[in-house]
């Protein structure tokens, strides 16, 4: 694992060599998904169904093979294990409650001549949400895709989920079932991507697609964006930890560990002012490793993407916290809400020695969707705003509209555009 | 100008044609834009010089030939006549209000064990706006996108601005200068992304990147996101207008006019339940359009892409301007409130005879960015919400480790994610 200190001279470059990462799309991969995605335009389920069938090394005649009624999805919640069972709910009703309290409400006010101004907020008509199947299946992520459509009153959610060789993931459909998704289809890959864009005979037609996948379904979504939203393309899983050298070295090694074993490309880091501690964290990796069962994947991303780091003080730490602005940032110090006002970019803030990053991603309310790759420099968690749109309200009164339409035709005419001079003329002195 | 009208058997048929739009992507474009976008990645200061001084004719030797300061900002808003300064001033503070409103505050919320949950919002540190030059100089455009930045608390806004052959407007450095602009480069096209989004010795590098070019400039927006954030790239404009036949026809076909002077492939439509006053509107267009400055992008506009459309009611027509989506819809009817909850997708909507879309493009209050293309189904007009983002906040107590941590460790086991498990499990009776 790397190590560095910030008062090395080339600390700067061998930052920014660390945290680059090839977001390159690939040619070949584009080429594929844009005749996958043309022929679902084009034929419909059939096309759908061929290609899953390929694919998934299915057997689907037709797509009632490949749709699940809320029932199925209710059966699957019902023979879960009550303690799984139990923990899905109690995850899902803190997600929840938390997902609550982004909601947004219209809102207007008025001019003292009578003319209103306002935003109307209303939630999208129809949700899609892409879940990995296979090994990378995660219930978490359909909790935290689907609860926010559902918080923000989405007419209806659309789950699409491979079942390569026709296996269903029984997790997968409970958490399916507590979030509220409407319908199920078991398809993946560009092709679920294509049919919830343009829709098909059995498909519905959606106006916005989330949720996570491999390079094909990044490549289909960034393909159809525009015809319907979608949310941000992730890079890979990203933990940056600062410490103040108290916590057990074994505690920030094993939070150092859950990002690295999701991916060989993920990226695990601690900043920290004691050479020593560094020293007691690297012993704890180098004895704790052996004994998980994802080692390989873990000490590969390690040794690629991860690096301890010696910084000269907390506030310096905060200064590189700000410049990776990583997706998680771990503040694991004595007090984490006096290091807090010194951090301006981090997807999710994980404060105290007691908050482990792993919490959030199941079960203490935030959702776990998280810019990456310095993303959140600009961008934020998935949330119930990604579901609500605004439209801008604008009641002009008569007296409004003299004083108004005076300075628009000011500016009009300053542009070069007389329609619209004319048109706010013509309600200058006018009785209509 | 096209006359539909929904009793038709295809008018399903006929809508959608009227509405498709070719947005694919030039090749030839998305080449030299990647050619151009790298140099500048390469060579910084030189590569924008060089591109600048080719593309728009200029001379300049170094950056500071294309780089205005607050002072010479300050002077051409000094230079304006008092009435446009006036007009200016009041459509900044105006638009101000407005987007004050749309601030958004952090929160943060209590569980009973003391595990604290939370949204951190923050503005973006540095903010790129491109201006167009030439022709389609539009100072409104910079308070439209520069202001919300300023709401939102932006650290420092760069704005680029091509003025081919030294050309320079005065009134767009005059908005720049009351929307707060900190600096402006004279430079434009796929060089001016570039710059913005890598940085070069000269141009600090920014975090999003907003504003509307031509195609130049939206491929290289498309190009760079991802290093920073960009706003919609946006499609040709589009009025909807929703008559109940009282409005004075001239009115509505000045409405239309002020949509379909913008360009030849923008888009106006009317929708009302009366066919004499479709004919009425269809004299005011053949008797008014002489008269415009701007007859040939208007008359082409309207022939290519306009359309009167007699509904079969008012009811009717909200359906149809749910489908549409469109940017701007005005509800030009006696009791436009009537109407409003059945309108769920527009991004502005003009409620009233006295409410011209062209009020709203310089001085009403909300923005004139507009999701445009039927996207206003999942996007919003641009606001202040587009320069903020969030983090979320997770403190979690050391009772709460122990409840959370007993739930993300069943689930995390569900997930075959053991290092996340060990996370979890190591806090649940410990000590720190």
């Amino acid at each position: 694992m790397l190590k560095l200190s910030s008062s090395q001279a080339d600390f700067t470059d061998r930052l920014q060599a660390l945290l680059a990462f090839e977001t390159a799309q690939d040619p070949a991969v584009d080429a594929a998904v844009a005749a996958i995605c043309d022929d679902v335009k084009a034929r419909g389920d059939a096309a759908v169904i061929e290609y899953t069938n390929r694919f998934d090394r299915m057997r689907a005649a037709s797509m009632a093979d490949l749709t699940l009624s809320r029932e199925q999805l209710e059966a699957a919640f019902q023979r879960l294990s009550d303690p799984v069972r139990h923990a899905l709910s109690t995850a899902a009703e803190r997600v929840r409650r938390y997902h609550e309290k982004q909601l947004a409400h219209s809102w207007s006010y008025q001019d003292e001549d009578g003319t209103l101004l306002g935003q109307q907020v209303t939630p999208l008509d129809r949700v899609g949400i892409y879940v990995p199947g296979g090994k990378a299946a995660y219930p978490s992520s359909v909790l935290m895709n689907a609860l926010p459509a559902k918080v923000a009153g989405v007419g209806e959610i659309i789950m699409v989920v491979p079942t390569p060789d026709g296996e269903r993931n029984d997790l997968v459909l409970a958490a399916a079932y507590i979030a509220g998704v409407d319908k199920v289809f078991t398809c993946g890959g560009a092709q679920a991507v294509a049919a919830l864009a343009y829709g098909t005979e059995t498909v519905p037609q959606v106006d916005k697609i989330t949720g996570p996948g491999n390079a094909y379904v990044a490549a289909a979504k960034r393909r159809v964006f525009g015809v319907v939203g979608i949310d941000m393309v992730a890079g890979p899983s990203e933990i940056l930890v600062i410490c103040d050298g108290d916590t057990p070295p074994d505690w920030v090694a094993m939070d150092l560990f859950s990002q690295a074993e999701h991916d060989e490309i993920a990226q695990a880091i601690l900043l920290c002012p004691s050479a020593e501690y560094i020293a007691q964290v690297e012993a704890s990796v180098a004895r704790l490793l052996p004994q998980m069962s994802r080692r390989a994947i873990i000490e590969a991303s390690l040794s690629n993407r991860g690096a301890l780091i010696q910084v000269s003080d907390l506030a310096q730490a905060c200064e590189i916290a700000n410049y990776i602005a990583p997706e998680h940032l771990e503040l694991s110090v004595a007090n984490p809400d006096e290091l807090l006002p010194r951090i301006r970019h981090a997807g999710a803030i994980f404060m105290g020695r007691f908050t482990s990053e792993s919490l959030g991603d199941y079960c203490a309310g935030p959702n776990h969707v998280l810019p990456t790759s310095r993303t959140a420099r600009f961008a934020s968690p998935l949330g119930v705003y990604d579901f609500q749109k605004r439209s801008s309200l604008i009641r002009v009164s008569q007296a409004g509209a003299r004083a108004l339409g005076q300075v628009a035709s000011l500016l009009a005419h300053g542009e070069g555009l007389s329609a619209h001079a004319r048109a706010a003329e013509l309600r200058l002195d006018a009785n209509a």
